[in-house]
Order: structure tokens, then sequence, then C-alpha cells
């Protein structure tokens, strides 16, 4: 058949993760409360239409004073100054401060006009109609401008940010009580294979239990994805075909873990195939994770994931996240790069490279890498703790503890 | 008043990390579903009851071959061998391989018996009924051990662990379809100030809209807290001493922004003391972050944050969040401390001591911290992106870039 003859097989997972990211499109919008906003991505530019603080305001309970009134206030010479009125945070002083007055004030208040300084209440004494003071203060001392938070005008908030505490503290500030955010995707996961049975399953000779869903549906959801368990669907060519062909219609991405080797059960980029989506390639030269199909059918991304939890995983952060995090209306399409330090030993060769998970950890100033002991396809222990995937390059050797090598942040 | 006079009093902040550490107690558990566990904190120990895998397995689709009739092969003398059965995943043989023949098998299925290597197909040349073998082959190559991801009585998972994609992916494999973990603590938070406005209110002079509460939500729930907005208490004594009464019926931990300062519209640790509640501080030595107050009232903690931003921000993550950790059953309790080195210099003096928001940033291997360029009390904006938190050490002066400080981080 011509189409199977032009599908790109066995390419560098950079080949990858490019088909992806130049065939996905990015999700629709909602508008959300302000505050359900934590970790969810923006959809808006907003820019302040005001300065924060609004006005020139005390950073602390004391005296609002005209600076020239106190110009030969000493310890020896103390000034004395009558208290005009007071001003509590929230409201703000009736009249101008008169020569030879204060304005009592509460942090966070207005200045009145007229004061051009705040002395703190520790560094006078005073009585509710008086306060003496024992030095001289510099015009412009505590005083917190307007504006010197945020400024009119300044970006606070570009499309594609993940809204973090502050961001939300300052559109708070602004005056939003909605914001636009992009929708969270919607993923329905299905694992094959007849080897597998569900968590409560009984396992019996051969079987094991559906273990790559929940890690990858943990993944999924670290990255802002809504994920629908589509449970465990035989190794047959119609049962996956009704399941994805039913999942394309509720989900904004479809994946499957397992049946992409090159084994007589691998049925999965058959099926692709068969339900009309065009594959964009089947494997890459990854390790872990070689086993990664991908296709698309009117839009939608469908992803085969290899059945090996710990090759499923290396598979979905290395070739899919950056086109994931697209969908998501991420502005940052790639986890960040670094360099870390291994702080054992690992034993293997990399003829061909390799993606090792570890956790990050800071050591001296240094960002290390610490793994589990073992290291194998099949496994997920490995993946215990993992925020940053080590890339081991090709050919490298066996690598000693305090050795450096690239990585990816998962965060 | 006897209680008044013994109640500590400006603090270093460990001893009020302390204080409140010696006073929190652990919230109760809940059994939920596994799928639900990403992020909730485990409240029991899980040791694996079986190997994982349960047997002996194929990592690869190929052969299943006994090592002895390979000795010879090369290819110059290639070995033919007759394929016995075949054994997809899922299944096993049916009977142990015999001298002379091979097991054709799949990526997971389990090493029949008699065979004690395999051999992938890419190196054989095969047929349906025979394969052709051009090397010899070490015995074990090529299989997965029984046991080798996950042993039987290995310790996988810990009371007070935060539950990741792995972990899910562990006790997936192990047959746990639900999972006991410590409720999330609700904490229900109070913004006070005469000076507030909400969010979608009116500014007029001299107001401010409540944007703490924001800010203080998403550092709540980013470390795992359930919160609800109390809203906006006027600075009064009566109206703050029902909504924390009635507050605490409902949360794990109330928490209230403002009125702990020295003015005189400060109310909150006399409503504290109204409510009958023992008052553990008030006010500590860190800055920003002075104006903390902490009570508890039958065993329910109330922490009084200072209506600043950054003070209340800083006060939270420094006083008060180990303290959350073990509300939370969190096994860790403190932050990870770590050295960051500055990216840019730091202009201020640092006479008593301060902390700094900042972003971590990797750089030649380095643990960096970037700040916003400016920091102070009132501010907001200086805890965008903020995920780790510099601790300035007391008497130090202006900081250059590259130089190196302690800090906290905050993930």
């Amino acid at each position: 058949m011509e189409k199977e003859r032009t599908v790109p097989f066995n390419i560098p997972v950079e080949e990858a993760k490019q088909l992806l990211l130049d065939t996905v499109t990015t999700i629709d919008t909602e508008i959300i409360p302000l505050e359900e906003g934590l970790g969810r991505i923006s959809a808006s530019e907003i820019r302040a239409k005001e300065d924060i603080p609004s006005f020139d305001r005390s950073p602390l309970d004391g005296y609002a004073v005209r600076s020239a009134d106190l110009a030969r206030a000493s310890k020896e010479t103390p000034v004395t100054l009558k208290v005009q009125e007071e001003v509590p945070a929230g409201y703000v002083a009736k009249e101008p401060v008169k020569e030879g007055y204060v304005v009592k004030i509460c942090t966070g208040a207005p200045i009145p006009e007229g004061a051009d300084a705040i002395v703190k209440f520790e560094e006078t004494e005073f009585t509710p109609l008086q306060a003496t003071f024992f030095a001289s203060v510099k015009p412009d001392s505590n005083i917190v401008h307007r504006g010197s938070d945020i400024q009119e005008g300044r970006l606070v908030l570009s499309p594609g940010k993940v809204l973090d505490p502050a961001d939300l503290g300052m559109l708070a500030s602004l005056g939003f009580p909605e914001i636009e955010v992009y929708r969270k995707p919607k993923v329905i996961l299905f694992s094959t294979g007849d080897e597998l049975v569900p968590v409560d399953g009984e396992i019996t000779p051969g079987k094991i239990r559906n273990s790559s869903a929940y890690l990858l549906k943990g993944i999924l959801e670290k990255n802002g994805c809504q994920v629908t368990l589509g449970g465990i669907v035989k190794d047959s060519l119609e049962e996956l075909e009704t399941s994805i062909k039913q999942a394309l219609k509720e989900a904004d991405l479809v994946m499957t873990t397992g049946g992409v080797s090159v084994g007589d059960y691998d049925y999965t980029p058959a099926v692709f195939k068969k339900i009309g989506a065009d594959v964009l390639f089947w494997k890459t030269r990854l390790k872990p994770g070689m086993a990664t199909v991908a296709a698309v059918k009117d839009g939608q991304l469908i992803i085969g994931l290899s059945g090996n939890p710990s090759a499923a995983a290396a598979g979905l952060y290395r070739a899919v996240l950056p086109a994931l995090n697209k969908l998501s209306g991420r502005a940052i399409l790639e986890p960040e790069e670094m360099t870390v330090t291994f702080l054992e030993a690992f034993d293997k060769k990399s003829p061909g490279g390799r993606v090792l998970p570890g956790r990050l950890c800071f050591k001296d100033g240094k960002t290390c890498i610490k793994m589990q002991s073992k290291q194998e396809n099949g496994m997920i222990s490995n993946w215990g703790g993992c925020n940053v995937l080590a890339l081991v390059e090709k050919g490298r050797g066996p690598i000693q503890a305090g050795e450096t090598c690239q990585a990816l942040y998962l965060g």
C-alpha cells in the first residue's frame, strides 16, 4: 500500500517531536473565576490599566510629617509637633498637613497632602495630641510610591503563562475577578495487551496488572491534562478500533499503550490506519521509548506508547510532551534543559544514547541527579521521585560519579 | 492581664516555627481510588507482597532458546532450530523447550521452561517453522528476572510520602485499587482591613483591592490545602470574632491577614484572645513577615499574617509552612535547603537579615536565583515565578552578582 511505505519509520526522536508539534493545534479557552486559576494556562495578554498601589502610601505605622519641620530635630533639640488628625488604612486625610503639624498614619494609608516623609512610632515619643521627634528625616523617607508595585501599562500576564500564586495576586490587585484560560486537554488512555489484568484483578500465570496506565495518568495530570482511564483493550483489531473511534468523539487526545512493537500481536499502528488516521511516524530511535507511534485523524492526535512503563514514560516525555504543551496552550513547549552531576556511577554503556529518569538534588550549589539503583526498560520503580531526565548521549560509556550530563527538568 | 504578659513577643522565626510545630497535630485519613492519588499524602506503609514482575519474562520480541544449542553458532556456521510453539504476552508455553527447538516469544511473555536466553528477531533469519542463528548467546541474555522491578518485601510506600506518578504505577502493579491518604486540610482565610475592597469592587481614595488573599490561597493550594476565601472582614472586633468562631467549626485551620501590627486598628491578636484561644506568639523577627501571630483554640490553629502581601507570604513560608506540612501528614516538614548563586546584584543592606523571593534557574550546573528587580514589603509582583526563597543572613551588606546564599526550595 502506498501509504504504509511513506510513513516515517524509526526516526530520531527530535524529528518525531517536530512532526507532532507541527500537527497539533492549541485547545479552546474558557473563562473561570480567578480563585480557581492556580496552575491553569493564561489565554490572554493583560496589561495594568492602573498603578498599583494607586496612591503614595505609608509602609508602616507612624506620623506623616513635613520634613522641613524636622530639619533641626536631634536628640539634644527634639521637636514636638501637634497631631492634626489620624488616618487609618482605607481612609484619607481631611486636609493637607499644616506647618507645625503631623498626621498620625497607619500602615497602608495614603500619604496626606503636604507630608513628604513618614516617621515610625517607635522613633518618637507621643501622646494622642502630639509627637516628639529626635532626628531630622530626609524627604521621601518611608513612602511607597504609587505604581511602585505595578506600573500602569506593565505587561502583567502573557498568553501561555502557567498561573502562579503571584499572578493571581496581581490580577486580583488589578481588578480581574475572572480570567480566560485554556481548557484542560481531555486525554483518554487505553491499555492494550492480553497480558494485562485490572489493578483489582486476579494474577494468573503470564499476566501482569495494568500499572502503566497509572504511571502515565500521573504524568499527564502533572502536566495539566484531565485523564480518563479507558481500561484494558484486548489485543484485537476490532475492539481497539471501536474504542479509539468512540474516544475520539469525547477526548482531545487519545493515547494507547502496548501493541506498537514488531511482534505479530502489535495491532496499534494497523488500527490507526484502519480508522482512517494518518500515521505521522512509527518508532523512534529513543531508548527506551522506541515503540512510539503517532497518528492524526481530523486534526486530533492519537498516540501509541510502549507497553513497558519505563519506555512509555520516556516516549511520553521526550517525543510527546512538547506537543501536549502546545495543545494545552503553554508558551514554553520544551522542558528546561540543564547540566546535572551524577551522584552515583551508572555502569552500562549507551551505544545508542539513552534517557535515565532521576531526582534532581542540590549539593554545594550544584544541580545533581540521583537515580534509583536499577534502570531497565520494563521497570516502573526507577521512575520513583523522577523530576529530571538525563539525556545520555550516543556512544557514551559507563558514567562515573561526579561526571556531568545534559538533562531535562520535568518539574 | 496575666496572659498578655506571658505571650512570646517578637521572637526569632525559628522559635515561632517550633511553637507551631509543637502545637499542631496531623489530620485524619481517608480512602480514595488509586487513580485520584496524584499529589496526595500517603497515610500507610506498604510493602510488596509479591515480586514484580512475578515471573521471568522477555524484554523483546524474539526466540527463547537453550543457549547450549547455539554454542557453535557463528556467521560461518549458522544453526537452524525448529519453532516448537509461540508465546504471546499474557500466555505461557505449553511445554518446556526441547533440545533443538526454540519458542517464539513476544515482549512481556514468560520465559518458557528450559530456555535460558532470548535472541531478538532482528538477529535471526526465520520462517514460521524455523529460525537460523548466526552467533552464540550467553546464558541469561535478555531475561528480565522475577522481582527485578520490585522485590517481595520491599518498602514501596511510607506514610507522609507525596504520591508521584511512579508511586501510583507501583501500587497498581502490586494490586492496590485504593489507597489511604491524609485528608486535605481545609483552610478558611479572612482578609481584614477597612482599606480592602473585593476584586470586583470599586476603588475609592485610600482603598486597595483584596489581592493578598489570592496570593496566599495560591500558596496554600500549591502546598496541598483546600482553601475557602472568607472574604473581607471590617476592622471591627465583633465582626472578626463572629467570623473566626464560625470558621473554626468548618475548617481545620483559620487564617487572617492584616490587623497584626502595633497600630491602633490592629485587632487580630485581641480577637484571638477574646474567643478564648491561647496566643502562641505575637510577632517574629522575620523581615518581611514580622507581623505574624498564632493562636490555638481546642487544638485548632489560628494564624494571623501581615496585611502586606509580601510580608504575609514570607511569614507563611518561613513560620507556618512546616506546621502546615505536619497538619497535612507530610513526612518532610521543612522545605529543602540549598545554596544559590545570585544572577543579579541586590543593592540593599540586610542589618536584620531578610528573605527574598526568587526563581530558581540552572546555569552551568549551578543553582542560581533570579529575582524581580524591585523588592519591597508591600509588593506582590516580586513573588512572580517564585519557587525559591533566599535567606539573607543578618548583617549582610549589598550582594554582588555571583555571590551565594542559603535558600529554601519551595517547589
